[in-house]
């Protein structure tokens, strides 16, 4: 069997090529079973590629890209005038076929204009998502989508998500008959706007999904359900404001710690647990967030992720290379389809 | 000048009378320039009264309500068959003049029906809010709204948000000319849905508002704004799941303390200082929240608010009452409309 191959955003990110490129080598170095093609300035990443073994260099193309998509450029001129840019052509060598999964730290809103006018979606599926996994009490994960592909989305488009939450619950954490939700305002029948409320007809027709009805905002940290499904406006303000909060809640103990020696003894002892506690809550800052629905994977790492987070976000592409997530999508979403008819 | 007035509905709340009698007692011991309405079931009330002065008692009034909206009840069936529960009758009062603003804990929907019903919203005024103040790290408030009134907002109704935040922001925070955003997925111009981006032209248009532009979820508890409009289902989703977060930020403290004997004594130490911020940071839980753009003041304390949090909903009606805030928001929304024929 040939190896499956990973193609990597080496400029994308707040920081570029010093972020990207130590958990690029940690990845080719732990993951022999896969192949890497570094897309980016030569330049840059020539100098890391020397602390590899033969063997290991071996395992890795390096493709010279001239461009690069800034962090605050708009999606259409990523689209019009970057078509040699980095974030492009890991695009690119995924449709081609040459690779099974990107990886960018770039610019989200290029990012998936970029991913979805090259790649397009999946039969039955009319937008792609951002999908993330949000930590939850017991250490179960919830997967949260849309977190900010589409700010409108009809029914129909919910209950696509809901079919592809499905899918990677299923797939990814291997949980059997995973149990889907769409958050709303309050859990009674009567609640809700008119998407959300025909969304909730739709899945409840669908008997080859595990549908749980409505949850709240707290339970996307809660096991109530596996998969919690949401418009890309909601997803997004839910992501940004839980990530708000963590940062109060540190940046109050801090200060709240300075008050005497005693407080600012035992901030030095509470901080690290928190700021583990953090890291963990926070997935916004440490955990990729998949963009799933279209013909190709595409893993998009925080803009501001550390060397752990993009490492991370790499580790992620490779399972769902491995999985082969966008067939496993296709099939599912068939099975629900032909179910209706 | 005769005392104003605040109606209670002691019967309101997860927990009723042994929650909310000694918040209104507090209330009655504290305020000597209030009166105070109680309105519920007389023999629930009357052996709290006992532990008043005759000069304080003089200042009380009992009214004997037979019904009690309960917490699960349908706000179709608050309003048809129970005419004469305390949730209705403390409304009633404000309607009738009696009362200057009214407090209930009681189920949410059904009060914001009731109320919507008998108040009525104020002229220029097509819908009322839930506006809450949300904290921030430098003990700044942020005014959020609407935290779940309308799950539908049009552009028209966002606008209008931001003129009654306004007037709350000035009024009870005394922050002059505060500063209006809008919640949105980005801060580029060229992001939201349709709603969001028609309410941002219609506040650029409005020279007697301090209108910033748009802010993310992150700013919620951040100092960037005063005053943050978003529609009811989305701000129901920003403080429910940030409340979740803060939720489990708690717990994973406790979970992660009980590794050893060393993370036991951090935890013994920290917990105490993380439950006070979780007060803080936990706005729904421990803050009244304000139903505005009515005839009358309306303040909801959370349904299972410990007797503290139903106390501070008192204060807040009180405020609101001093200040007179319908009749505030009923002179900028003039202003403001005035201003744009």
């Amino acid at each position: 069997m040939s190896k499956l191959t990973i193609a990597l955003d080496i400029m994308g990110g707040d920081h570029g090529p010093p972020v990207t490129l130590p958990a690029a080598i940690k990845a080719i170095q732990q993951h022999a079973e896969f192949h890497f093609i570094l897309c980016g300035k030569e330049s840059a990443i020539a100098p890391y590629l020397q602390s590899l073994t033969t063997q290991q260099r071996e395992r890795v193309t390096l493709e010279h890209c001239e461009q690069v998509v800034e962090m605050g450029e708009s999606p259409t001129s990523a689209l019009r005038t970057k078509k040699s840019s980095s974030m492009r052509r890991v695009i690119e060598l995924v449709n081609e076929g040459v690779a099974d999964a990107c990886v960018s730290a770039g610019n989200t809103g290029a990012l998936l204009t970029l991913a979805f006018y090259i790649l397009k979606t999946l039969p039955g599926i009319d937008r792609p998502a951002l999908i993330s996994m949000m930590p939850t009490a017991d250490h179960h994960k919830v997967f949260l989508l849309d977190l900010g592909a589409n700010v409108n989305c009809t029914s129909e488009t919910l209950f696509q998500y809901g079919v592809m939450g499905s899918v990677l619950a299923e797939q990814i954490s291997g949980i059997e008959n995973p149990r889907v939700a769409l958050l709303n305002v309050g859990e009674e029948d009567i609640k809700g706007n008119a998407q959300v409320k025909h969304a909730d007809q739709l899945f409840k027709q669908a008997a080859e999904l595990n549908y749980i009805g409505y949850v709240e905002g707290d339970d996307i940290f809660t096991d109530n359900a596996d998969v919690v499904v949401t418009d890309g406006f909601t997803g997004n303000v839910a992501l940004k404001s839980s990530e708000g909060l963590a940062k109060l809640v540190i940046s109050e103990l801090r200060q709240q710690s300075q008050a005497n020696l005693f407080t600012r003894m035992m901030a030095k002892i509470a901080l690290p647990l928190l700021k583990s506690i953090y890291n963990r809550v926070n997935p916004d800052q440490y955990n990729g967030a998949s963009l799933i629905g279209l013909r190709g994977i595409v893993v998009k790492s925080h803009g501001n992720a550390s060397s752990d987070a993009f490492y991370y976000a790499i580790v992620e592409a490779m399972q769902e290379a491995r999985i082969g997530v966008p067939e496993k999508i296709k099939n599912k979403i068939e099975t629900v389809l032909l179910e209706q008819l």
